[in-house]
């Protein structure tokens, strides 16, 4: 029993899709993450359910960790290998099953990224609407429990996957849910596997809600003179019910970098908010007269409309690539991302002092959130030669966590905890911990999945 | 160990409010569903959580089953004492602990019945919208994942409970979720005891999503020529992502039992939907446009109107208590309810081929559905004294499931498992419902916690 006899045997099935080069173990030992460089010992690219199966019955009897691996678009490290073992790679799972165009879902495999499905799906007038920003796959943002830009209006994925198809750590496969809208036949194993990050079970099937794409869609930018004039016109837009598709906080300090990232972007150096509507025609004017008229309450000048589909496109292409905007201003950086979810009353509290702490610090930190969700990240740029400034971002995250927490909030909205975010579990949980420990060790007794990440077994 | 001697301990920390009173008792062993009473060997009515820790402390350490009571609306006999054991009745915690008005959620103890909470948020502009029909307690609600005539629109209570605490089978209290919106920290403790019937933890505190009460409302009546003409006006309505709020099929025999039962009702005897539209003032009328042209598309006359507050009232008392209604259509018989939900594409085949099932049996089944989310129940009414007449209706039930089953759907939408539906649970989820039993056993060694119900542990 042990990881050596577990490849043996995955080459001797697999062949060319089972390796161990160098190079391809590496690009599986990193993600988006800070972690340096932590590879598998082998890597296997499976076609097919049964394939799986295959995997996980030798890595059963072999005793042998085993970590799914969508794109690595990871930020807390959820992938790595830090215990070693194979990681499954679903490049060659992307298929679309079915799509059940009256029923609005479709089955996937887990493989397939966002952007694929919605390029496949557009003939069809609908759409998955969520939206992490990175092109990640839907195995991986079920497993997260990943949301986005979209979430304020179409919820996370723990409300947009209504079933699943899981291979548990003894090589059984199960399903989760049905195709009915509603079930109340026992427990919840859909919600439990989603954002269980691989380690309870393998998902090898999706079945996802769809939306009708909307009749109108319109976008819009504002400028605003302080982060608390924008964040209190956000809390009055989601009071009111105003059931807006996108609401977007951009710090000055993340519009300079978008300014420097893509040259055709030139918004002032101030706080903004990017908004995004859909509905009917009248429905979206209705909403946009309203959103319009909260906006300047709050002093929100520079109400700009992107009414062309290619300028809203660059208006989210930049917003989902705060990530490399952010990594501009600090050309070479690492970044850590923090990802605190308070009460949206408490929100401008956690915003303004976490900038005060970054203030306070040697380090720049812009910010972006999903404010109508009370969710915001703040990206701390590093030195990756200047192990003292992880550790000083580290300290200003620990601090945001713990504000996070005794505001009644999350340490994360919707990056999971992968390993980054161990060591806040107890904190957040207390006994209930305890409490997914036990059902980790009923669903995996020799703790073969994705082993260290999400519960302690100690 | 035994149940005497828990309640020798009860009787002695709670006097008068432990009852072993047998008219008390019965009340206790009584739902609306089919079972024949069924009491419990004592009920304690405790009014704070730390009493509940003392309950299930004391019935832990006695291995005595302790099962919990809202207001037994229940249909599947969720709260039947089949094992005997403690009832704990929630009727001395009903308290609102906090309104957030801000944050757009209220903390409440589980108690608390839908009306009350909305009769106290009245002032407040905000209300819960989950609307299963009966005034069932939120307790009750979250633990067996209720919907009802509002989840087209606002979801289910898995949607709609940010947060838990519980206490465990050992007598711990765990928290789950937070006040945040979202939240990706590991495992969703708080999907797993919605819809858990009280077989994993007694809720003692729930955190619920509120709603702004919208602008405007207005209800509506239509009458089809035919059960398949309604049905399929409700798919297109929504496959068009209309954000109806309510729309409910009622087909003629439980019209003609509404006529009985409120005198004021004097509709055609024929299919009807009812309508509900809330939003904007615009919104409310764009909607209701677009809906009456597609229900005219299908043949759909009599597009009512109930523009006044008390009309609409009257309309979904009625429906709401179709119940009765049925019950009005053979004064004096008992009620076997169906809880069928499947993908809404296969809805009319499933409503058409039970009307022929139902005609080809002595039995009367009125039918009523939230058929926006492809859910619907035949009430078989029958003679209590003609026990055959039970054994029909629980063949057309049987009937009924598996082809729900077979188009892809639930054998319950919305009512749940209790005892009634767990013949169904292997059917439903193979191998699955092994996981969930492995479950129990982790968060309930002892089996103390409403034992019987949801899973099996053979």
């Amino acid at each position: 029993m042990s990881v050596e006899n577990a490849m043996l045997r995955l080459k001797k099935i697999f062949g060319e899709r089972f390796s161990t080069n160098k190079s391809i173990l590496e690009v599986h030992g990193s993600d988006e993450s800070y972690f340096p460089c932590t590879p598998p010992d082998g890597v296997v690219f499976p076609i097919s359910k049964e394939e799986i199966v295959q995997i996980i019955s030798i890595c059963s009897e072999e005793n042998c960790p085993v970590i799914p691996w969508g794109v690595g678009t990871s930020l807390e490290g959820h992938s790595l290998a830090f215990k070693g073992g194979i990681t499954i790679d679903f490049i060659n799972m992307k298929k679309i099953l079915e799509v059940n165009e009256e029923d609005l879902n479709v089955v996937i495999q887990p493989g397939i990224t966002r952007e694929e499905l919605n390029q496949e799906l557009r003939t069809t007038g609908l759409f998955f609407p969520i939206d992490p920003g990175a092109n990640a796959t839907l195995g991986g943002m079920a497993a997260t429990r990943a949301s986005g830009t979209t979430a304020v209006r179409y919820g996370t994925m723990k409300e947009n996957v209504l079933s699943l198809e899981v291979v548990l750590a003894d090589g059984k496969i199960i399903r989760t849910g049905t195709r009915a809208k509603k079930d109340s036949s026992g427990y919840d194993l859909t919600s439990l596997f989603i954002g269980s990050e691989g380690t309870l079970g393998i998902i090898t099937e999706i079945t996802l809600k769809l939306q009708g794409q909307p009749e109108a869609v319109s976008a819009a930018v504002c400028a605003f003179e302080d982060i608390e004039s924008a964040v209190n016109s956000v809390i009055l837009i989601t009071q009111m019910g105003i059931p807006i598709a996108r609401i977007e906080l951009v710090d000055s300090a993340m519009i300079r970098g978008l300014n420097l990232w893509d040259k055709d972007f030139e918004l002032p150096e101030t706080s903004h908010l990017f908004l995004e509507f859909h509905g009917s025609n009248n429905g979206v004017k209705e909403q946009a007269e309203t959103v319009g008229e909260i906006i300047s309450e709050y002093g929100g000048s520079d109400y700009k409309w992107a009414t062309k589909t290619e300028e809203r496109n660059q208006l989210w292409r930049a917003r989902h690539n705060a990530y490399y905007a952010a990594k501009a201003l600090r050309p070479g950086c690492m970044v850590l991302t923090t990802d605190s979810c308070v009460p949206i009353s408490k929100l401008s509290e956690a915003i303004l002092e976490t900038i005060e702490d970054i203030k306070n610090s040697p380090l720049e930190g812009p910010i972006v959130g999903h404010v109508g969700d009370g969710n915001f990240h703040t990206a701390l740029l590093l030195d990756p030669n200047e192990p003292k400034e992880l550790e000083i971002a580290k300290e200003i995250s620990a601090k945001l966590n713990a504000r996070s927490l005794a505001l009644g909030g999350t340490v994360t909205g919707e990056h999971g905890i992968g390993k980054g975010k161990m060591q806040y579990m107890h904190k957040q949980h207390g006994e209930a911990w305890q409490i997914m420990g036990g059902i980790k060790r009923t669903l995996d007794p020799k703790n073969i999945l994705n082993p260290g990440k999400v519960v302690s077994l100690n």
